[in-house]
């Protein structure tokens, strides 16, 4: 089926700011609450929200086979369970719709009231109930300085690294969506040089980590696995994410079993799903691997994403710093290849599981994606623009990811995903 | 709230073999399907299925608060969801209306007919749609066994582990309901001496772990932490758990994040979620911690359980043998310091969470948990009443967990937790 939604020269009736995020060839899903307190699934154009519930009941997406309830829900699950002949369709009538030469919604009035909200009367919420969460460590930049940084810098990047596309399950209940506060988290961190009694107490090591993540639909039952060929089919889109890390409670906690109260104090992503249609422009070559893949990985092409990812601290009533400016082509393993991998041993995975990519590190200093990384374990801190200084996150800091794909034609971008950081309660 | 469903004197009018681990003091909860092709919410006496839809839809719970049809469902989440009063009072109703001396329901024939079933007439289901699973790393000789095995016999402990409840995050998707079988899982293992390429192909060292899992409610918000003292409060019940694990692609793959593919394929629970209430008379001292906890972690009581454990392993058309007597009382971390510890770092609990215990070794060499422990990783092979030898488990093999506590006056019992293995596809 053609992506008619992603034509580079259709305009919208909606006004669309040059630089948006959000021009008509976007066509995000998420989930919002109205002002009159009504939660549904919407889409957004510019800075207009648009209630895809609404939509639905007054027939714009009449002739496609949707459930009357499948947009007046709290979670796009449903939808994205639906697949992706009817993602297409649904985003393709929704650029009809909005396209400056249908004047059938643009010319009725009382339709227009019911259904487009401007962004700063929606209250954004998590767009997916998260069923299994798969962190993945798919940047080889970032393995080999935090193996270098925890380990050995001789050996800085493991053995199986280079043959695996590494992951491990992380927590669901702890994925909230942008603009949620975080607590300092609190815990056991290494004993001090001649101790023995770990310490206790808030996190000082508090850092960010620049990810992205996918969502998936239904894939495979119990004891099948996906094909590497097929693997695109499954992904409904991405978002940004940042996987907030308490770098002393990981460090003293993580031998043998992985990551654990580290990391699951909070993981924040950004309230739009983008489509990985909407993002189709932008595939890149796939990186060239060190070693040959086993066949289960091995595909040739395009699925790589030249995706340009920022990200910002903000202290309280201050100007914001950028401290990385990194990029989701970085990745040494696709998506494909992750997710072809996460079955070939049968594993299921279903519609609204997550699948993040692990810190995205690009290859100069500046695009470290962590701070831990950034500072080189805080021996170099870095200069924010009102003066002070960072080795890791302050009370008080908002943290800023920022990410969108650009081409001559087109601009495709996710918005913002932020989080405050509130003191700890000790 | 007095819990009278405990009430060791009980007798039912039911018929109940003196050996069954279903007595009316039990009164577990499950999901069912009847011959109708009707699913629900049950409980079990003896040999009979209990439909509490029914039960409730026909007036047998008046004066409880509860929803309609909050037994009318395919999972255990709501009910558990509305806390331990209603649990309690839920379990003291139908300890009352199956109690001998009640003539309500006894005598009334149309009503047996819509409520009770013989147990061979109706499938059992997953209890819970788990929301996140957890596993711990609670049995200290377990943690020594395979820190020896995989690591170094000299420093099998880990310097975190007598301090910290170490866990990990497991994956929901493929937690499974006794009885289902398991495809052996295919995937990547260690290269072999000389080459540099990872072996693929099925696992040739397939390992049961005898564990026990608690299933949780909603505990806490985001941010919040659970004091030890109330940690009980929120455990709503146990299941046995099969934590199936392929021990060669774990081994290739779990550095530096944890186990991934070496787990995720299966996880097998007993369909019958034995309450703590009914576990009440089988507390028994909390174990001697080598170092004083630190004060999240710090609770004097009875907070360990004496529940007997038991795993055999039956060829196809062959006998079982018994290849491990272990006890849940052998956890050096109880279930209230996993729950403290999970949630110390503000990490959200909600209804139908899923906590393992680890694989609970005991002291003796018979007690050992899994296959890696009690062949010492192959080098001490089982002999098995049919004449084989089994290093880890064969292609149409059942395992079969057991478990039940006993005193003088009443046995409580899981039930069994079955899983048949199935040839890989390559």
């Amino acid at each position: 089926m053609k992506i008619t939604a992603n034509n580079p020269n259709r305009k919208s009736w909606l006004t669309v700011d040059k630089n948006s995020d959000f021009p008509i060839q976007n066509i995000p899903f998420g989930v919002f609450i109205t002002k009159d307190d009504i939660i549904t699934i919407g889409t957004r154009i510019g800075d207009f929200a648009i209630d895809l519930g609404a939509l639905h009941q007054l027939g714009y997406f009449d002739g496609i086979p949707l459930t009357d309830d499948i947009f007046l829900q709290d979670t796009l699950n449903d939808f994205i369970a639906d697949g992706r002949k009817t993602w297409r369709l649904v985003r393709n009538r929704i650029a009809d719709v909005f396209d400056v030469t249908n004047g059938k919604l643009r010319d009725n009035a009382e339709h227009k009231d019911k259904i487009i909200f401007r962004m700063d009367e929606v209250e954004m919420q998590l767009p997916v109930s998260v069923g299994d969460y798969t962190d993945f460590y798919a940047s080889k930049e970032h393995a080999t300085n935090v193996g270098s940084l925890f380990r050995d810098p001789e050996n800085a990047l493991l053995p199986n690294w280079l043959h695996i596309p590494i992951g491990y399950h992380g927590r669901s209940s702890s994925i909230i969506p942008s603009g949620t506060p975080i607590r300092r988290p609190v815990g056991q961190q290494r004993p001090s040089e001649g101790s023995t009694t770990p310490n206790f107490g808030p996190s000082k090591l508090l850092d960010f980590e620049l990810e992205m993540a996918f969502i998936t639909t239904v894939a495979n039952d119990l004891g099948d696995r996906i094909p590497i060929e097929d693997a695109d089919e499954y992904i409904f889109g991405l978002v940004l994410f940042n996987d907030w890390s308490a770098r002393d409670i990981q460090a003293w906690e993580y031998v043998p079993l992985g990551p654990f109260l580290g990391k699951n104090f909070a993981s924040t992503i950004s309230p739009w799903i983008v489509t990985l249609d909407a993002l189709e422009p932008f595939r890149v070559d796939n990186p060239k691997q060190v070693h040959e893949p086993l066949p289960y990985l091995k595909k040739e092409g395009k699925d790589s994403l030249d995706i340009n990812l920022q990200m910002a601290i903000q202290p309280e009533g201050k100007e914001e710093t950028v401290v990385c400016n990194s990029n989701f082509k970085y990745m040494y393993w696709t998506m494909a290849q992750q997710l072809a991998h996460h079955t070939v041993n049968g594993c299921p995975v279903n519609a609204g599981d997550m699948m993040g990519s692990g810190t995205i590190s690009g290859p100069t200093k500046d695009s470290f994606g962590s701070m831990l990384e950034l500072t080189w374990r805080g021996q170099n801190p870095i200069k924010m623009n009102d003066g002070s200084e960072r080795k890791f996150i302050n009370d008080h800091d908002t943290v800023i990811m920022r990410g969108y794909s650009q081409n001559d034609e087109v601009r495709i971008g996710f918005g913002e995903c932020t989080g405050k950081i509130l003191p700890a309660i000790e």
